[in-house]
């Protein structure tokens, strides 16, 4: 049976006319980009056609302002640095408790070993950010704001045109982590006002190790990797051209396919909630209800533990995760879901479907079917579950009222 | 006609058996490494094999000391920010004039920025390092000292364990950008006594985009990019998988290669060198004659320009370079030439030329064809060469005593 793939978030399947694109690139045209030779100018060629189709994606106004990573942390960590090497007499970072460790590692560290003054803002039951503390966090001594576009747990989504006018109302450079966002939603450069956004290619079927940071034209910067003069002296380093052109065509793709996929996606994934809620219960649906990435559904269930159920669901050829992929192997529960405060009964028993363009009805009904009696199972052997359902522990193999 | 390479220091073709090895992971064991389900788990196994390749290509003594990284350019500039910040007290660099600008062009910032003091160690005329100016540098204010293995426009290599152990004897860590050695030479980490050491996969028949940074178990150590926990939260970033698979049989195949064809390369290198010392004359091979790595051989012709040399190769069918491909677009005449002091007369004529298991015998002879009637016909239109040559213009087309 084919494996269903439900974890999305973590890493998609490269498409393969991205592989077909990038194919030639490793043994015919392999040559240095900035190699003066024939061997790199034609490189260099594809190079700013790729460039081009993400510049599309993004809505971009120039293609220059796209410059090549080695993926989403990379981007996530150079514009922070930047903005605090660049914002002179600004050394504070306005950020969210709910940031992927790509930015709250970096931004922990500068807290804590840089003395940089670090406001982690709050968000509500839903995943939403608390709009008024950002406003009062920022400050004319804030160099950078940067709130993820959407979250990776929950798939809620930030206003962003709002908070980039915000800080740009205290003077601060605005930044948003977008790797999740990009390639699943409408994304539109020119009204949203950043000044920096990152993407990671992976996330939208693209290649692993290449992503992007996009810099508005006129925004300061300074390097992160430095090194010979390619990305304009942005980032050094032989560009990494195959990759490059599989993101270029990846970009292409989710450019052609977003306005169908949006939607079929979304229906699936409103099923799969759904389904799970009916036919298993005692769960709840984490995340904003409306403002949500459409391919993401987090579902916690009461009284359970979510690694289990993962176990178990990959024992039936199913994938889905824990919270988010970096936090797999630890045992706390997710930074996420805590600061989104979800009461004790659920929390730990969270598991994230995230659905693509590859995922087909035949894989939600697989879930739907193989669902319920994993979880009936699990609670007959659950402490916690039984002491809360004493009367009848068969109850727990029957589905009951939505919570 | 097959076109001729000859710029492999740029960057090589990926060998089609790391094609095929990389493959299945875009399409079908695409998942990320950290994730606990099956997707992930079986992707880690590959991951960790990968390393083990590499490791023992480098002779290190765990495999846990390669952090996989996005290139060179990363490696290099990790190593040394991690010793900025990891050796207390130390806030001094010594490196040498003749590095490549992954390291030059950070130091340059690090000392015009932050107030770092910055040793730059020179070279005689054929690219050796000044090992007394190197020992009278290190001090006990010596954060790192950073020596490439081989020069990537000279070949020149450097007594890597001897300057290990002075940088050792001064209490200072010690990297070497390794990026053009491994894979050329053999190389053995248990008897090198380096802490830090940097490659990248493209130069060895691997993938764009993926370099590693060996750091020897006990290394005080600092990332550079931060953010999840991967590779021992030395390096955040969802791992690259297909090009950490593409590294590691890269790896495979040059320790399998190694003892062969670096004779083999040798042999052609030295047809080559003498081919066109004899048959055109009025030119110096450049670099150390024995410590050399077997692949580069950079001549300079007289009282020429390397520009329009390249060009002409170029247009024959040929990829050769002018100095380093980071280089290229600059007017400039490389920094490894100008601290080489070679004399006027040649600092603007040097071409690379770089072999790799991939060359031919016939790719020397198209060159030896070729190239006595390029450069004669650039002799005659140049006048600092007719300036030297007034008596006989013909005198330009005759190969004549080597110089
Ligand atoms: C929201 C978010 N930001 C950043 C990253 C980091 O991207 P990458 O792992 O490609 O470096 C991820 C995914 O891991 C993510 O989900
Ligand atoms: C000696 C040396 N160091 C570092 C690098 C940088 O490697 P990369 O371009 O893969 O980042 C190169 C090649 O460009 C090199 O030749």
């Amino acid at each position: 049976m084919r494996p269903v793939y439900l974890d999305n978030n973590a890493t998609t399947r490269v498409d393969p006319e991205v592989v077909a694109a990038m194919l030639p690139f490793f043994t015919d045209q392999f040559g240095n980009a900035s190699s003066s030779h024939a061997f790199g100018s034609e490189v260099a060629g594809a190079v700013r056609q790729a460039r081009k189709s993400l510049q599309a994606l993004l809505g971009a106004a120039f293609d220059h302002e796209i410059v090549f990573t080695s993926g989403g942390t990379e981007s996530d960590n150079t514009a922070i640095l930047s903005a605090l090497e660049t914002q002179e007499g600004r050394d504070e970072i306005v950020t969210t408790a709910v940031e992927h460790p790509a930015i709250l590692t970096l931004v922990e560290y500068l807290r804590d070993k840089r003395g940089v003054t670090v406001h982690l803002i709050g968000v509500d039951a839903a995943g939403r950010l608390d709009v008024d503390a950002y406003k009062r966090a920022l400050g004319p001594r804030t160099a950078i704001a940067s709130v993820m576009w959407a979250n990776n747990e929950t798939g809620t989504l930030n206003l962003i045109p709002e908070l980039a006018k915000l800080a740009h109302d205290a003077g601060a450079l605005f930044h948003t982590d977008a790797v999740q966002a990009v390639g699943k939603i409408a994304i539109d450069l020119r009204s949203a006002g950043v000044d920096m956004l990152s993407l990671s290619g992976h996330k939208l079927h693209g290649p692993k190790g290449i992503g992007a940071l996009y810099v508005k034209k006129g925004t300061p910067f300074a390097p992160l990797v430095r090194g010979g003069p390619q990305e304009r002296r942005r980032r050094g380093g032989t560009e990494n051209v195959p990759a490059i052109i599989g993101l270029g065509k990846a970009a292409e793709l989710a450019t052609k396919h977003l306005a169908d996929e949006q939607g079929r996606v979304r229906a699936l994934r409103d099923r799969l909630e759904q389904g799970i809620v009916q036919g298993v219960g005692h769960c709840a649906v984490l995340g904003d209800p409306e403002q949500r990435l459409p391919n993401t559904a987090n579902i916690a269930f009461q009284h359970l533990e979510g690694e289990p159920i993962v176990m178990r669901l990959n024992q039936a050829g199913i994938a889905a995760s824990l919270g988010s992929a970096c936090a797999s192997g630890s045992m706390e529960p997710s930074h996420v879901l805590r600061a989104m405060n979800v009461p004790p009964e659920l929390l730990r028993g969270a598991v994230r479907f995230s659905l693509s363009r590859d995922t087909t009805g035949d894989d939600i009904t697989r879930v739907l079917t193989v669902l319920p009696d994993i979880v009936g199972r699990l609670r007959e052997t659950s402490p916690a579950w039984l002491q809360h359902h004493p009367s009848n522990a068969a109850d727990a193999l029957r589905p009951t009222e939505l919570t």
